[in-house]
């Protein structure tokens, strides 16, 4: 069985997308009418995954994936707690109808209704709905809701910690996501995604989260940002620093994906990296959509990367699922419960 | 001949670190006595290099070293732009006395006393004095003068065009370095400078200032940031971007040292990067000064990892020297006034 953990309805529904323009423009113009959220049939979602995730699923020989909503249109940053809140939920609403369209494929993960200066406490209530009444399994955390400001606190402070206690509790993970930048200075895809991954690992490299919360799982995605790369660079670090080595202080707790968009990045990652902390994800239909002039596939097709690997049949399972299956236990147990 | 185009003067002499505390002292506390600059003896000097840098320098088998003062400790944001002026022409004058003292083993790249919101046409006199009277072959271009806060203009806006002009214009390169982060999110050699290496790239790749400076020359430290190991990626977002191929859009002005501290690093580096973008550098005494435990050898003692890459000598000659030297013309006619 092969798990893409991260995956974006980035082909959402127009209709969604022109509500949250209207969201938008009535912030510019209070005087507008409050958008009303459009009727958006089961055809019109159906024919957006069909044609798309779905399609390139099948082609590219993966099962399932570990869905939530688009990252780079959280925007965080944008309006206040309240317009947050109403376009987390309308996201996550049309994730779950998606996953009860398609229940073998997609499982969701939510967007939270995070603000900047607002508390993370705000965001409880809707991982609650989101893992409770959707049978949601994680949810993507923007260590930047200022969208590139980066005016919060590192996520190894406190002010994060009662968040941190509900996803323990509700026993689900977080990918580390930022959203769009409104700084010129970082391109959303290009850097900011990037340089809060890196941001995020070094963090944790410089706290002490994991002693606190020993059960918390993170997933850095896009490979870890420029982690792998600098392996050695971090290693030392934490010498520098006098903390324990990268193996116990961090990595007991946060997960690396593989959306890393050629076979060198793939083979690097794999040679720095433990198997059982990484997790197979293309976040397909993405950033990159082209097709690399070098391989004739697409650059978001990265199960072909890891196919390329000389690993066992035993590692390349841990990959492609139980790496997953153990991050994500409320995936796990979804899946037993339908004889998986 | 090998040249390490990546030194920074970490070791300077005590007094010359405590005329920086006396100064952000007085910035804090204006009632405080102007600090004097010290006498600080061609010994003292002598000693702190010959202890650390040439004695490590020849312990590994390099030549020579491109030398600037310490980036960390540059601090454009601390202070105003007279601060910011009188510590940058301390710093790079204490560099001249470095060069002038072991002329075949050091030459001189100068701080720049950009400081937030000054216009960057503020640090072309600082520039000319140290090309024109100390025989300096490049910069430190800081692209966030903030320290983590990021509210300049990107690299490519005409607001830094007057200075690239002057580059341009005296043929000397500019190494993109930021320096300490005031910003938590961001720990300065761990995530800052990183994250740097890759916005600068990325600013590079949206806009199109090759096409108005050809002649323009970068260096991206740390191994081109996060750049190399997501190559896939930007090879990919020039496409989304509808720029032309990196090759002839960024790579003919842009080069990457080889900071990146264990050997898988490297081999991506020289895997996916034309051997003629890349400058051999070390950082050395830098951001990471342990021993790596799984080789018994320095983490940042990049020049055993390049020995043992298997490429041809010709190509080692041009990451070792004939780079260094032609993207630092200045460089090279020092070099050959020498008979080198």
């Amino acid at each position: 069985m092969i798990i893409d953990c991260h995956g974006h309805y980035t082909t959402a529904p127009e209709p969604h997308n022109a509500f949250r323009e209207a969201q938008k423009a009535r912030l510019k113009d209070p005087s507008l009418p409050e958008p009303v959220y459009p009727d958006i049939s089961d055809d019109l979602i159906r024919e957006t995954i069909e044609k798309n995730q779905l399609k390139l699923l099948k082609e590219r020989g993966a099962d399932m994936t570990i869905f939530s909503p688009r990252a780079s249109a959280m925007g965080h940053h944008i309006g206040t707690e309240e317009t947050s809140i109403e376009w987390s939920r309308r996201c996550n609403d049309l994730i779950k109808r998606v996953v009860e369209l398609f229940p073998d494929t997609f499982i969701g993960v939510c967007q939270l209704p995070q603000s900047p200066g607002v508390p993370i406490s705000h965001s409880i209530a809707e991982l609650e709905r989101c893992v409770n009444e959707f049978g949601f399994v994680g949810c993507n955390l923007n260590p930047d809701p200022s969208g590139g400001n980066w005016t919060s606190m590192p996520l190894t402070d406190k002010a994060w910690y009662p968040f941190f206690e509900k996803m323990v509790e509700l026993d689900v993970p977080a990918m580390i996501h930022v959203s769009a930048s409104c700084n010129p200075n970082f391109h959303a895809t290009g850097a900011h995604y990037m340089n809060a991954d890196t941001t995020a690992f070094m963090q944790f490299l410089q706290g002490d989260l994991f002693n606190d919360f020993p059960d918390l799982r993170f997933i850095i995605p896009h490979g870890g940002g420029a982690v792998p790369y600098h392996w050695g660079r971090y290693r030392g670090l934490a010498d520098m620093l006098k903390k324990p080595p990268l193996d116990t202080h961090v990595m007991k707790n946060v997960y690396f994906d593989t959306c890393v968009y050629h076979q060198p990045g793939i083979d690097l990652l794999f040679e720095v990296i433990s198997i059982d902390n990484i997790l197979f994800g293309s976040e397909m239909v993405g950033a990159v959509r082209g097709i690399d002039p070098t391989t004739g596939h697409y650059f978001d097709d990265t199960k072909r990367y890891v196919d390329a690997l000389t690993i066992s049949d035993e590692n390349k399972r841990k990959v492609f699922e139980l790496n997953a299956r153990r991050v994500y236990p409320r995936l796990d147990k979804a899946l037993k419960a339908r004889g998986k």
